[in-house]
This record gives C-alpha cells, structure tokens and sequence, in this order.
C-alpha cells in the first residue's frame, strides 16, 4: 500500500459515539486494526475530549489524528448577532487548543457558521464576522504545522460554503496560508457540477477531503461518482490526507444524528465497513495514479 | 414526438413565483411555448388559486395540469399533535378539492407530513396519524380520475418517505388504489442506492415521476444519472406523467426559496432552461426505448 | 438551436450505401430534414462520387460536407512496399481533388494507413513512409480552406494511431499546420482512458469530431460516456464540427460492412435514427455549454 | 476475504507467455502471492501444456485452475469446409482432454468458431457445424464436473456471439446442460447496452466472468462500468468464478498478441497489476453484495 502518499484516515463516528477513554481505545484500536494511518476525532464539545489521554492512546498505537466540528445556531460566526459570535469563536479557539494539545495535523469542519438547516440567507454583515473570526482562528494557529479547514458541506448544513468556487473566493477574504479547503464527496454529489472539476477548482487551496457516499452508507453502494474524484486528486497531485466518513445511527449520539438527518441504519457491523472502506479507497487511489501514468 | 406514451410536463416555479391570472397566462404560455404537455400548480396555498380561471386558460391553450404542494410544521399530519393534524388534514382536502376543480389528473407532493428539516424520527403514533390522513384523502378521491402522489424526498425535507422501499411499505399500509409513488432524481441522488433499482422496487406504484438535476439547474450539468433513471423506466412500461423541475431564486419568491434552501442562481432565462430539459428529455425517453427493443 | 457554434452533421451511410444522383439526393435531403447543417460524404472509391453533381445539390439544399474515407492494405501509406505506398498517396490526392470539387470544409479518416485488422505493429520505415504521404498531402491543401483530419480509430482498424496521445506526436513529425486530428467516440471508447481527458490532450490540434456509440447503434443506447466528451469540447472551446456516425447492415454496402465487422442490424429506421441522434447532441452540447457558465 | 463464495482468478499471460515447467511455476506462485484463488491457463497448444507437471504445481500451491483457448481459421468449426471442422474439432477434444488431466472445473473460450476478424458473418450451415461440434464436446465432458464456456468477444474477434442475447439463442439450440456463458467485461464494453442488463441475461447460463478493462490495461483506468457489472452479478446471485484478463505486449507472445491486436504496453509490473487487480474486484465484489443488502 505504497504506492501513494496520502494518509488514510477514518472518522471516529464509525467506531463510537463518544470519546471517553474506553471509546477513543476502542475507536483508535479499530483505527489501526483495519488498516487506516489517522483518526478523526469529533471536537463538537472540546471540553469532553482529554488531550492528554488522547496523546496517550495515539503514541501507543503509532496512529495520527485530526480533528473537526461544526458551530451550532449559539456559536453561529456567520450570524449578525455579536453575543453568538463572540460565543463562536471562543468555540473555535478552545477546540483549536484541544487539537493542538492531540497533535493533529488539521483542524476543520463547519467553522465559518453553524452546522444546520438555515431559513435565510447568510447577511453581508454575517459573513464578514464569518471572515474576521476565521482570520483570527488562522492567526492563532500561525507558528504551528496545523492547518485549519473550511469542510464545504450541502445547502441543507450551511447556507454560505456549499462549492469549492465559493470557498476558493471566500479564502481569498481571509488571506491566510494556513486556512485550506475540504472537500467531501457526500455534499459534492449535491453541490458541485462533477468531481473532477470541484478538486481542479480547488486546486493548491485543497487540504482535506472527505470520501463518503451519497447516502453515507458503504462506498461505492450510491451514486457518487469517485472514479472522477480520485482523477481529479491525481491530477492536481494531492497528497494530503483522505479519510473515510459514514453514519448509521447504530453509532452516532442522537442529537447529531437528528442534526445530520441520519434516519436510517445503512450498516451495523463498522468493522466489516471500514475494512471494505480502506481496500475501496486503495483501489481507487492506485487506479488514479497508474491511469495517470498512461 | 411521439415516440412514447409518456405526457411530459414542467414545474410553475419554472415560470413565475405566484398564480394570479397574468402570472398563470405567462406559465401556461411558457409551457405550451416550449413543447410541454402539462404544467404542474402549485398549491402551497390552496385558496390563492383559482380553479376556474386556470381551466379556462389550460383549455385556452389546450395544456393539462397537476397540483402538488407539501406540508409545514403547523398542518403536519405526521405529528403527534391532534391539532396539527387536523389542520393538515383540513389542507390535503382543500388542496384536493381546487385540484379537482382545475381539473388535474394528479395531486401530490409531501402529503404526508412536514416538507422541511425535521430534529427528531417521526413516531409510531405520528406515522398512524399520517396513514389514517392519506386513507381519507384517497377516499375523498376514490370515485374521480385522479390519483393522489407521495413524493419521495431527501432527509432533509421529511424524515419519513426517503426511498421507493419506505413508500411500498407506507402505500401497503394505507391499502389505497388510488395512492401511487412520485419519484424525483433530484431526490433520488441523495437517497437511493441507483436510479434503476429505485424504479423497479416502485413498480407498478410509480404514478409520477420528477425529472430534476442534483443541483436543481440544468439537466445534465450535474450528477444525476439520468440513463439509468429512463432505462428503469423503460424496464417497467411506465407511462405516466414527467415533469421537469429546476428552482432557481430568480423566480421562486423568498419563503419557499428558505424552506427548500435554494442559495444560488443555476440560471436566470427560464425559457432557454426550459427548452433544453424538453430536448433533454426527449432525447433521453427516446434512447431508453430504442435501447429496451434491442 | 443557437446556442453553440459548432455545425451539427451526419454521416451519409445513414442515409445510402452509395453516391449515385438519386441516393446523394436523398441523402441530403434526409440530412437537412432531420436538422443537420452537413453531411460527411464517403470518398472510399473517389472516382464513383461526381463533384459537381454532389455540390448542386448541396446548394440546392444549402448544406454544406465533408469528406472522409480509409485507406486499404493495397493502398496504405504505412507499408514498407513501395508500390502500396504510391497508389496510396495517388488514392489521398485523388479524393482529395474530388473532395475540393465538390467545396468541403474537411477531408479526413484513415489516410495514413490501412483502414483494418494489421497481423503486425507497423515498422518505423512504414510510419516514416506515412509521414512523408501526410506532408505531400498537407501540402497540395495547404493554399486551400480545407482541414486534413487524423481520424483515430481502435486497435482492430489500424496499429499506429489509436490514442489522442499518439496523434499529437505524429502531428508534431508531420509539422503542418492544416493536419488536424479527428476524434471518434465509438473508437475513444476502446482505447482512451476517458473522453475527457483525450479531448483536453487533442486540445487545439482538434479539427473534427464523430459521435458514435459503443455499438454503432442509436445514441444513449449503449456505454459511450458522451457527459463526458461534451465537458471536454466545452472546456476546450471546440467549435468545429461534430458529425453523428451509425451503421447498420440494412443500408451499408456488404464490402465496407464486412471491413468495420457490422454483423447485427441495430437500426432499421433511419429518419428517426437521424432525428433522435440530432435532438441527443443538441441537448448534450447545450448541458455542456450551460454547466460550463455554472 | 469472505464476504462472498466466488472463486478469483488470474489469467495466466498476466505472468508469463508460455507454459514451460518453470513458467507455469512462476505464474503460480505469482498468482498464488497476490491473492488469487485459480489461475487460468491458455490451452491454445494443447499440445505444449504439460497436464501432470501443471497438477503437481497447482497441488504443491494448493491452487485451482480453468482452461481457455481459442480457435483458428484452420480449425474454424463454424466454417462450411469439412477440413477445417473436423480439424477444430479434433482440437476441440485434444483441449479438453488436457484440461481435464490438470483437474480444471471449467474449459472455454472462443470454441465455436475461429478467434479473430472475420471478412464476411457466417453461414446458416457454418453455425450448424459449430453447434453440432459443440454438442459433442459437451456430451464428452458430460460425465465430468468440468463445465464448457462459450467466451463471447466482440465484432472483431467473432462474427457469431457477440451479446449475451445471442449465447443464450445458441445455447438453446445445442441443449446442453453443461453448456454455459463467459462474460468478459473488455468485450462487453463493445458489444452490450450495458452490463447489468447483459449479466441479467445471461442469468443462470453464466457460468464464468472475465474482469478486464476497456484498453485491456488497469482496472479503473478506463471506460469499463465494473459498477453495474457487479450489482448485476449480485442481482442474479453469480457464485461462480471472476477472473482478472489483462494484456501488455511486455508478456504476451508476438502471434497471440497480433492476433489480439495488443500494440501498447499498458503496464510493465505484473505484480503491481495484479495485486491492484485483486483488490479492485474484493472492493466492487463487497459492495455490490453490501447494496444488495440495502
């Protein structure tokens, strides 16, 4: 499994709800018995993940780790309000330092607003404080290796960042280095035009991305169309991280589940899941780069 | 072009936001203009359109029709809550009856229960609640032509009917005749497994069909699988109703535009839009026949 | 039909196994009746096609043509013998003439080898003899309007030039500037990686294009990838034309059937063939436009 | 690996152009290495494969083997001259007789006429003659557990089975029950509307499955639909063998490769190709079981 340089990750909702130490054990140890080099560990709550106890476990299992969460109506930066914003973007900087303290080597997800069905459009004056506070989040992060991530997610999860054209202009506000773009081909499958084009457009801005299928069950059980995916990654040469992302709500605590409308089981049995999903990805990734040999 | 039983229709929200009589004129005419058989109504808001002036003008132009409208939280018939079912119920016959009045062959929608983001899984008393609703309503229609439709749509706008697999066992439930599946690709990308498939377990259910991309712009410049969908159609002889859908916030006026979270202009001349799906369709409906007698 | 600037045209063994007066009539009204702008004329036996005849009719119609054909073992230009070498490139200029007579836009197909099954790779002596034809060739057109075109077909119809990629490169040893290369989907199906991407490596040095599917048969019938091509022109900005190819045993004559090995009639009905074929590219061509602006 | 019943296999020019003791040692363990169930071996010489020494390997590796070849024009049992015939036949019988020493569960291939292009389609009595010789190969392995494959190929490889639809005519009229279909997914990119539709066809006549892609290179580097390949070979239940065909001329030896028309490497690194081969078919092989269950 050489022949390419991407980290192969897993999000941790395949392997638990939550993150106590029996869980993260059980999801790292999952992690790294089926075949994948990093975990993504969910910040929706830093205050319930222990660093120092995640550290731990990573070093003992020789695995890496990111991190991501999306802000909720409260912590909404994109909002007009100052109280939620401000509550946002304290949010922001106290997962940021929980990462840090993990040693990830990423930090995204929803950010720059709320994870959630809105009922208007984003304000001018919303996205600037969107913009302001997503400058001082990179800022923080300025001197270390981390790099901070804008997850584009479907027009149902936000009503601002749902294509890589608009994240690519939207990064160019921010006009930091270390802010990059994360693709996901669960939300591509609805926003984007094709596959191919999205990571063309996203281009050198690309940091992350996500590979989960159009109804977030097993891959390559839908329609998204990763063939395309996997070219365009080849074809812009990208070698950061891709990690497998699916929900059943055997897993998932319900709260995020109703967020995320997951409303049916599509698996139960998540090793058998993320074993088909590392295997799959592998396929995938060295079709891309023998194809782009031709 | 009549190389296919099929009457070919296209949605009012192509053409105008509201129903007035000089908004109905130019829909009608649009329609007609493009080469449509029919023109779907919108009846969000049942006693806003007149049925007698939508007669006269679908018989001025010689154009059929069909109605479809869905839900809010408040007439919910999917709720446990007595009063929102009533008020649900009160709306599905009202709905009904302007169809009926205008003269349509067709009334559906998300009929049964909430179109919009739901925060938790309908419940077993919601669900009864739900069938009990359709059952009268399929009564109310039982001696007429028209059929009564479930469209299925994604997890984001009900929690309940996402697949043709949900909707054989709803319809089974409520042991209409009358009652039939509507399918729309649009939907359909995010929920099902493929388009084929989704059709054949619909069978003989299947009384209408939406023909709308993954992104709702122009057909064909998303992910839709169109070819599958036509081929599976072919499979089963289906020989109802297609309508093209495509929401742009151009036309649709602001509330719906939230509910059904358009953000973005796909595209600004409804006219070129429309011609093109009416090619579009064609050229499809057409491939899948040639295709079925090889 | 005005949304693209590229001339729609069919290919005249749609219409008529030969070129007497009566099926070159026929063929050129059956063409423009089924909305085509033009109509490649097969110039497989030069001296049987009378130029003047042909160009009547095509004012008459006001259509315009192109020319194509393919060169056989007794006359291929990539030989090693001397002799097939001469009567291939006497055949090439011979069609040539006729082809200006009659006042095409474009000449092309196999010309710079045998159209067939070869027993053997060609030599380097053969492709240096089929250069050398080519540049001769090139030459006499060089005063002229008239575009030489490459047509690129699949490993069982010639052993030289197969991909987009080996096309540029043999372009580049010829080193005219009216050598175009000719692009077929039937054939792109067999031996590119993806449309797409062949299209994007042909890139300017594309002249003219054959719309076929994988069976020869009607359009969307079978597993050309046709999205795909359409997003490549698109994004090249290709303008030139874009001729739709079928046969069927019903209307080609048994020699030239025998040569591209059409064992199975896939079609009886050639006016709606045509017809389909025609409403099957505008629409694709118009999604590619569209998605394009997105 | 145990997420289904079928058997899969590798071809065995993937390892070596002939079958010497030290060849057929080499593709083997080659075969065995990368993770293959069966490897299949060319019997185009039956002459030259050596039954004992092939038994003795495959035990000492504890592998199982199937048998392909194809005919000629000089053993062409589809041809109307009586040589040829009994010559194929004779062949015909000498293969067998082979394969069945070696103990292989499955002898097919291109038996029923001569493998390659063809200059007119064959004959009402040609057809005759190659069913009856079809009808006494299989009553000679009647008693046997060895089933007969007809390996349908496209145009230019036969003039006679192209399509599923016309291997199950064909199979019908020779009424044999040890008689079955062998798909190949590089030939059905030719010749079938698609390959679920073929796969369903064929239905419980499949009897054997060739994985190889459009340019006969990678899996997943081309235009093959291995996607619905899979879903259709889940919907029939298929627990027979898949096995992985690809071709450089790197391996190949010049005749067969002239034959095949092969004028390009498309891969130098057979292990690479084969380990990506195998992983390819378990990721498509799990999903599509993984769907089935959806």
């Amino acid at each position: 499994m050489s022949a390419y340089a991407n980290k192969i990750g897993v999000h941790g909702l395949v392997w638990a709800g939550g993150w106590s130490e029996a869980e993260a054990r059980s999801s790292i140890e999952g992690a790294k018995a089926t075949g994948y080099d990093l975990i993504e560990i969910l910040l929706m709550d830093p205050q319930k993940v222990d660093a120092q106890m995640t550290r731990r476990l990573l070093d003992e299992y020789e695995m890496q780790a990111t991190a991501s969460f999306g802000l909720s109506a409260q912590t909404d930066v994109s909002s007009e309000e100052p109280g939620r914003v401000r509550a946002g973007e304290r949010l922001l900087h106290d997962a940021y330092a929980v990462a840090r303290d993990i040693g990830v080597s990423y930090v995204g997800g929803v950010l720059y607003g709320a994870l959630g069905k809105y009922s208007a459009p984003v304000s001018a004056r919303g996205r600037d404080n969107s913009v302001a506070a997503l400058q001082r989040l990179c800022d923080a992060a300025a001197g270390s290796d981390i790099q901070i991530g804008l997850e584009l997610v479907n027009r149902y999860e936000s009503n601002m960042l749902n294509t890589a054209a608009q994240a690519v202009e939207y990064i160019d506000d921010v006009g930091r280095d270390n802010l990059v773009i994360h693709l996901d081909t669960y939300h591509m499958n609805i926003e984007e035009s094709d596959n191919y084009a999205a990571v063309l457009t996203a281009g050198e801005h690309l940091g992350y991305v996500h590979v989960g299928e159009s109804h977030r069950g097993y891959l390559g059980t839908g329609n998204v169309d990763f063939g395309s995916l996997f070219r365009g990654l080849a074809a812009i040469g990208y070698t950061g991280p891709i990690t497998f992302e699916s929900f059943s709500s055997r897993i998932i605590m319900p709260e995020l589940s109703y967020t995320l409308a997951i409303w049916r089981d599509l698996w139960d049995d998540n090793v058998d899941l993320a074993e088909h999903a590392r295997g799959f990805i592998d396929a995938q990734l060295r079709s891309a780069v023998r194809r782009r040999a031709l």
